[in-house]
């Protein structure tokens, strides 16, 4: 593990049924072309509100995964 | 949409029942005076200790709306 | 002008001519309902894309007015 | 208290005698217009020259209510 | 409470089950050892990915309790 | 839109006509090869100076894309 | 000096007779308890207001000492 | 260029006409005392409002040169 | 005042008397080789601790002062 | 030069033999995938301990390299 | 490792051989007191100057490690 | 030392040799004109890549040293 090379990248999941869903969505999509996710972090965290309610929440991601030799 | 002006206030939210709830309830207090809500940002998550377990949780967010003309 | 006290507001103005020109839209909407406006700081710079190209642009300004005695 | 929603509103108080001066001079403006004012937090601190000397401090605070039900 | 003095302590909570879990395991053991906690507040969210799926969330928070005199 | 996911890459647009253009020349280089961009986000701003006047502008771009089923 | 450790810790000092006096009353706590204090940061300053006016300054500090061998 | 060493000043540029133009005012001043400028970076953009308009922009910089040897 | 350009410089002020003094031996330092001064801006404060008090506050502030044409 | 358009990406160079090798192990990897590296940006240093010791440093990069036409 | 609690606690190391020598001696004196550290993060680097020349480099860390049941 | 001002530039020193050789050429640099230099903050570090590996280190240093009365 010490020499691994891991590269990061920046995706925006949305869910209307809130803010663990939103990262869920986002890693669901984002395993469909990356292979050894290992981390995310949170970096930003909103909503769209639709008739005073919340429409759908929108949190963005940094996805970290390892970068194969 | 292209000239849409928008204001954004600050409101904290709070609730005993988890970090979602906090956030409706500062939407259901701000669309009895606002209209035209539109997105909320979070701005700051905290919460607050009671006989050593979470008694609220207390999250501060950006609120933006359309200006009317 | 030493014992003035003045008031921040948060707008978002949009323009589809250009940054200036959000900036610009944002006051002229501002002076409608604030009197005395001093200064505006320029928080968030962003933009819409349309068809490939910036269908608007989209500026996040604190405007800082006096509060009248 | 678990359910109470506060707002944050940003205002500059200005001084010639001082830090806290300028902190106090906000909060007696605020108070002609604001109910139930809970806490600031100081956000910026800056001073206006004369003659080499300050001619008056300025601080930019972020003041919370709580908002009536 | 106008003379209380507060220390701040960094804990880094982790759970499979979700972001306020992880929140709540993090005060759980913080318990054992401090009296008086008082407030948290979030500063860090991430969490590590198992086999394309979120293993565990993991929430980096300060913890403020009372000194006593 | 609910259930949205973007992607967000990291541009440096350059022009030596102005601000405006070093953003616009990214966004024309990005149509190349993404489809479906939705936002754009300044995130700095600079330019190199060439015999005392500004030689070109740089502008760093954050756009935000939909990532396609 | 060139080999010396220090340890920081993050301590919130209180008083309600203003910014200055927050700061002493944390480190004449902190001084029962910790020896080798070199040097303090302010990190936050807050206050919390009781019938309009400043009930106590709120200061949030950084506190560095020594390490003994 | 690998053994350059470069210092940067920081100006603020004014300007009645734009964004741009308080940025060239800036260089044009700097450039009476400074040899061998060469980049800038926009740290701060904002701006007077007289009558409700644009009095004049002001774009805080930091300016890099080339120190000689 | 439209078109004048200023010079930032940063200076940091000790004072044993507290803080504003430390700001005020700064500015008084500062005018001994600066004209046509005219805000500053606090940018860090720290002190340093002799025999479990405070030996000396330490600020450190940006200046802006006009520059001659 | 005044019209190349960079992309940066965002990698994390590990190494047990220290930060520079960290960076150039992020470095040795991308160079296989990316043509005309331009310049990296060191965005966050950490380092994993074992047994007391570091085990491997962590190192966070920003890369930009030219997008051809 | 899904329900770990890791502690963060804050060091200044100091050295004057070098950077990464004034993190290993911060790690060298914390391991006489924790057990189990588990990671560092660099939160800040400088250096004393003696005689124009580094005297010694100084490093804030902060340094996690798992607390045990 | 209770009543001594500093002063702080921001120089950006650079090396094909590594980090630590940058900060040192911008102190020799700096010494040829700046006397009692006392402290160094890094800033920022980045470097410029040649021919896919490290040409020279660019690391962003604000140096503080002693006013004379």
């Amino acid at each position: 593990m010490a020499d691994h090379i891991y590269k990061k990248i920046e995706l925006v999941g949305s869910s209307p049924d809130g803010f663990e869903e939103a990262v869920k969505n986002a890693l669901a999509r984002a395993q469909k072309t990356i292979r050894n996710m290992r981390w995310f972090e949170v970096a930003e965290t909103r909503g769209y509100i639709e008739k005073d309610k919340i429409g759908h929440w929108q949190v963005t991601l940094k996805i970290g995964f390892t970068l194969e030799e």
